[in-house]
């Protein structure tokens, strides 16, 4: 485990320098702004271990799929999130020899700090170089929340005991790659290189998916504050370009380079008008100048921070990681746009494409919807809504027919783009979460318009998809869902996944329940989707059919629903029996005999009581807790935030708060040991939701919000914000008393009693 | 399906030259020898679409593997027959045009014939060139059975309206490529190319595995039956090696190319004398001369079809499809290296990498033990033992220990190269087949001397294996085994597959009687292998407790053993009822639909009932096949044959001759549209058990050896021979009566009555 992050509140710091962590480090201290991201590499050279990566939310590229047999309906290809051009790169020269901390002579003061409640990120160093001149940096870069296409770099650089000569290069480069492609292909090509005076752009398009964008570049010299007004040179190659500033900088002064850059791309604009965009975009940003940049950084971020902070007492280390996780999940996806959606990893490594999965609507949603305004998760929905007719598609390479839809495991414009045949085409639950995303969105936000201007077309087409998917066992007598893999992933091709029979079975009645709803409420939606889709009530018979005699495996001995069909038939050793050296079984044990183990990866039965929390008792929830829990390997970074909601509802405070620590800092901490290739971006949801759905107890019941506060034994105190139907509920809790406010006033304080707490939409107070 | 191809008893015959059949006849006319095969690829240059193949048995390449996502335990690599350097090229100039039959104006009377009963292909066409000229050519091609190591060409050209000059330039080529690479990698390192009067070598070497190859040739010309003792001079590039031959012939003369070609390879010979080796095979052969190899090529022949031959008398398809698959069988495998084994595909392509999957125990073993010497399927059984260590290996990778063996699905050299999850870890049912094998090859041939001297460690290995691979299932009160693929891959990761349960068991006990068996007859062996395995009465008492507490999933209502547990959940509707447009469900579904579907691809549950036919009633038997037949879809070219044996069995004789027409002519008709990629050798075998034991009805009971002869209506009399325990039985059946010869003599007349012939080993006398 990493421990060399210093505890703070609202940094992450790191000292000293260590070239084996560097490429742990370019994942923690990534930055983004929405638009883009940055792993936190060196704008200098570096000739030692590094992960090179730059992302723009949405350019990506359909990478040709590899495959040991091919099997009919596979994806022809896998969607993957494109490292895109340098923008950040500034080389440096001291009396002509390059700076590079791996051939340094002597590094010392090396700091990084990763200021999450401003939104920026400073490195310094002293480095004496292999020609003995020694040399102070600072350096300084934020990716702008104000201007989204700008990221801004203060370098600065101070010789320590001489008068030196330095030579400031910064660049644009193209010549980049993917560490993650299938077959070494090139994915972009570059068309134009240009530059004038101080300012460059590169103009590149994607290969196959055709994004055209301009990454762009100005830079300005300083010394000692004064600007210095030069006109670089140009240095030009194939795929690069850049500029050189050669100073004289005497002993103590300090030679500030600042550098501008980003990119512009035909998402967003015109294609011919990427480069006049990029300038417009450089002349917003240098007009403000960097101070103000980043004062207009500092007072984003402050709004950002004011209703999804979350403050813990007397636990720095929990307080940190529910920082760290808030502040990344804001650096990921802020709702701006609804083509775009929240990959596993966002901007911070390359694993998983940059792809949508069900994460969104299982842990992303939740948290988006409580810390802003609500259009964000509705753009969300609204999302899905748009590949519709893409998983119809999907399902229609299946076999299914007649508008069924299956939306895709993986996904970057709605077409299917993974290629396992028992996730792509059995990890069916997935349409699942995206019905109850869309349930889960008018519970929480009241805003029911979503249903009848789209989530019912979604709806139908999901509840066609559970009708058609199940088929009646003569034998049993009920509908069975054969063939699928859970939630647990580490179960394939399992006959009655109860989860998967559960949630189809209330896609199916909740589609019913709509339908009613819209056809009484809002007669021209209805009659509007009942002609798009040529629903019958022949059809929704059929469909009631099938959500009524749907079967459930159930065990009377262990009073538990079966995570599948034969679960009791396995060796039925708990987690605990196992030798640690045995451990994580995915990385030391075959796949088959994962399979034929009866370990759990992440919640299955325990995520569908987790969803329908309120379809079971407490005492059968404790049942299914104490059956599953003991079997749970949490080899997900989604698996242990829902275990501990659920122990701390059934209140295991101990329990709880383990998971809770487990999840929020599993990145600062490295628990999987792969920080390296990206941080764990959609869990940071489950983190929260530990919190405020954990400890906090938030649920919304008929129609209003409540909680049962609890505290862990290790914190003094902590508290957070819900914007809930637009007002803000404030809840602190303390191990004497909850305190409540309402938009910040109404003030209501409670003792902590374990007991549910009801608060009136309207205010804040008990009933 | 193809029609193209002449019924003809004895021969293969294509007429006509149609362009998009060359690929589907370069498969169908190939040639083998054991030691080498090759495609019927032309020896003239073809510009036209073509596969070009030659191979050299045991000569691979451990091709990197492509996953989609890696899985613990997967090999590293996939072993790759590999497309060996070009020794049959000879390009042809007439008037300095080349010829080849994709640019000639016209091509008329073109011919190909595979004598199988002589063992030659020859091909014949006249053809007129871009310019004009009309030739006359007649090809002969046979790879020797007499020299092994050496290849025939006789190519004649005659002038057929003037006086042209020809050039004939024989060659070699190690520029060749495998179509069946994975990653587009080289597999071929060629180190000296060298030419001396009329021979010619290549010496090159496989990349990684570091065979050593001398690809070599000499050249010989005629002009009407005159050899010309003409030098030709040498045309010599990077990776090829030729001679030119120029010579004017007149109108109506014969110019005759005679080539001796092939391969010595340093698994036979030094490294340092492959050059050597080659020229002493290339005198023996040139010394000889070319119709006196032929001769001995017909002789060679005469042989294996002495014992090996199967008449039918009144269905020319039947009786070409059966001598085809006899043939194609010995071209591929011989028995004289037990260092070598039969690929799917044998000679005739590259897909299923020329390796060893468990056909040869199930399928060839049977058909060589009673076509050939006994020492040919002993060879067989040897080539598992020198693997046992490669197993065990094999075995530890999934966790399991103490010796337990767990053979590779697909092998080159013992180690595992197949790489889908679902079939490398989960199949695990071919463990059974190479112990049933050894149970065969003593009840066929009485030698038990296998047993002892190497059997007895490879059941013990296999035993453990079974011993640790079943759990007890509290709930069961048994034994099951979970997370399997049975011998229908239309179902993965099931749960207790009767047939991979029942063998397991098999062998469990089947090892710990031969324990007994060996400890009584054979102490000095049992001594070493007890003290070399470190094996127990313990450990046996565990083996024991498994075996006889084995589950097996059956269903009372049908009266059937299931498949697997959960079969009846499916929807359960015939191939009968399945539309014809969905068929095969291979090409048309998704693999998932596939899977939650009740469809067969090949005997499963019949395999069972197959291996173990005594165990059962055939009233049982006819239970199962009445309620698995329905759902078989028979997808894989393994399918068919069982079935028909045991429709025989039952008396369905019209459905046992649909079945058996299906397996010997699936490549002739080419029934699967595949035959292009190669021929299904395998499973040829399969075809010759079809007649011997299910038109024949032979079995082996109570160590002797027994008939049950029935005839399909659509044949008049067929007749084959059995080498049982090195006497030569002879059976023919008509309507009428069944004739039997013990070693040509004893003949004994009986009437077909359906009812088993038992016959005493030494004389051919019913009791």
């Amino acid at each position: 485990m990493h421990d060399y992050l210093k505890p703070d509140p609202w940094s992450i710091i790191e000292e000293g320098f260590d070239k084996d962590r560097v490429k742990s480090s370019e994942s923690i201290f990534s930055q983004g702004n929405g638009h883009m991201g940055q792993r936190a590499n060196f704008e200098e050279s570096y000739s030692g271990d590094t992960f090179q990566g730059s992302y723009i939310a949405g350019v990506y590229y359909p990478d040709k799929t590899r495959v040991g047999w091919w099997k009919n309906g596979y994806p022809e290809y896998f969607a993957k999130v494109l490292n895109a051009p340098n923008w950040i790169g500034i080389d440096v020269f001291i009396n002509g020899e390059p700076l590079d901390l791996n051939t340094c002579k002597k590094v010392t003061d090396f700091r990084r700090e990763l200021n999450m409640k401003e939104g920026w990120y400073r490195r310094s160093f002293t480095a004496t170089l292999p020609n003995e001149v020694m040399i102070q940096v600072n350096i300084i870069r934020f990716l702008s929340l104000h201007i989204d296409e700008v990221g801004a770099i203060r370098y600065e650089i101070i010789p320590r005991d001489a008068d030196v000569e330095v030579k400031f290069h910064p660049y644009l480069d193209s010549g980049i790659t993917n560490e993650d492609t299938n077959w070494d292909d090139t994915f972009w090509e570059t068309t134009e290189l240009t530059s004038k005076e101080n300012r460059a752009f590169i103009e590149s398009q994607t290969l196959k998916t055709n994004f055209q964008v301009c990454t762009f570049m100005e830079s300005h010299l300083f010394l000692d504050g004064q600007h210095l007004n030069k006109n670089p040179s140009e240095v030009k190659n194939k795929l690069r370009i850049g500029h050189e500033f050669v100073q004289t900088v005497k002993n103590g002064e300090t030679l500030t380079l600042q550098k501008f850059g980003g990119y512009t791309v035909s998402r967003n604009h015109k294609a011919s008008e990427l480069v006049d965009a990029a300038k417009k975009s450089l002349k917003r940003a240098v007009d403000l100048g960097f101070e103000s940049l980043l004062e207009q950084q500092k007072q984003a971020w402050a709004k950002i921070w004011d209703t999804a902070d979350i403050t813990i007492e007397g636990d720095i280390k929990a307080q940190q990681g529910i920082r760290f996780n808030i502040f990344q999940l804001n650096q990921t996806y802020l709702g701006k746009d609804s083509r775009l959606n929240i990959g596993p990893k966002g901007f911070t490594g390359e694993k998983y494409g940059g792809s949508t999965y069900w994460d969104t609507e299982a842990y992303c949603i939740p948290f988006y919807m409580a810390t802003k305004n609500q259009k964000v998760a509705r753009s969300l929905l609204k999302y899905r809504y748009n590949h519709l007719e893409k998983a119809i598609e999907n399902a229609q390479k299946l076999g299914f027919t007649k508008g069924a839809a299956l939306y895709p495991m993986v996904t970057m414009n709605g077409e299917e783009s993974h290629n396992e045949w028992e996730i792509t085409f059995e990890e069916i639950h997935r349409n699942g979460a995206i019905a109850f995303a869309i349930f889960n969105y008018f519970r929480y936000t009241g805003d029911y318009s979503y249903i009848p201007e789209m989530g019912l077309e979604v709806l139908i087409g999901i509840a066609r998809f559970w009708h058609q998917r199940a088929n009646f066992s003569e034998l049993k007598g009920k509908y069975v869902i054969l063939g699928v893999t859970g939630p647990n992933e580490y179960e394939n091709n399992v006959n009655n996944n109860w989860y998967t029979n559960y949630i189809g079975k209330w896609c199916i009645a909740y589609a019913l329940q709509q339908l009613t709803k819209v056809k009484d409420g809002f007669g021209e939606d209805y009659k509007r989707v009942i002609g798009k889709t040529r629903l019958t009530d022949e059809e929704t018979a059929k469909w009631q059919k099938v959500a009524d005699n749907m079967y459930f495996p159930y065990s009377e001995e262990h009073q538990v629903f079966l995570q599948q069909d034969g679960f009791l038939d396995k060796e039925l050793i708990t987690v605990k029996n196992l030798p640690k050296a045995q451990r994580p079984i995915n990385q030391k044990w075959s796949w088959d005999r994962i399979l034929r183990s009866p370990y759990i990866k992440q919640a299955d039965v325990l995520q569908g009581f987790y969803f329908f929390e309120d379809h079971f008792t407490t005492k059968q929830l404790e049942k299914h807790f104490d059956f599953y829990e003991p079997f749970t390997v949490h080899e997900s970074s989604l698996s242990p935030c829902v275990h501990s909601i659920q122990a701390a509802k059934l209140d295991k405070m101990q329990q709880a708060y383990e998971f809770y620590l487990r999840t929020s800092r599993l990145d600062l901490d490295d628990y999987n040991k792969e920080v390296e290739e990206g941080l764990h971006i959609t869990s940071m949801a489950g983190t929260w939701m530990s919190i405020v759905e954990g400890f906090g107890g938030m649920r919304i019941v008929d129609d209003k919000l409540s909680f049962r506060p609890r505290i862990p034994e290790q914190w003094s105190s902590y508290s957070f914000k819900i914007n809930f139907r637009n007002r803000i509920v404030k809840v602190t809790v303390t191990k004497e008393k909850t305190e409540f406010s309402l938009d910040g006033k109404n003030e209501m304080s409670i003792r902590v009693n374990g007991e549910r707490v009801v608060l009136h939409p309207d205010t804040v107070v008990a009933v």
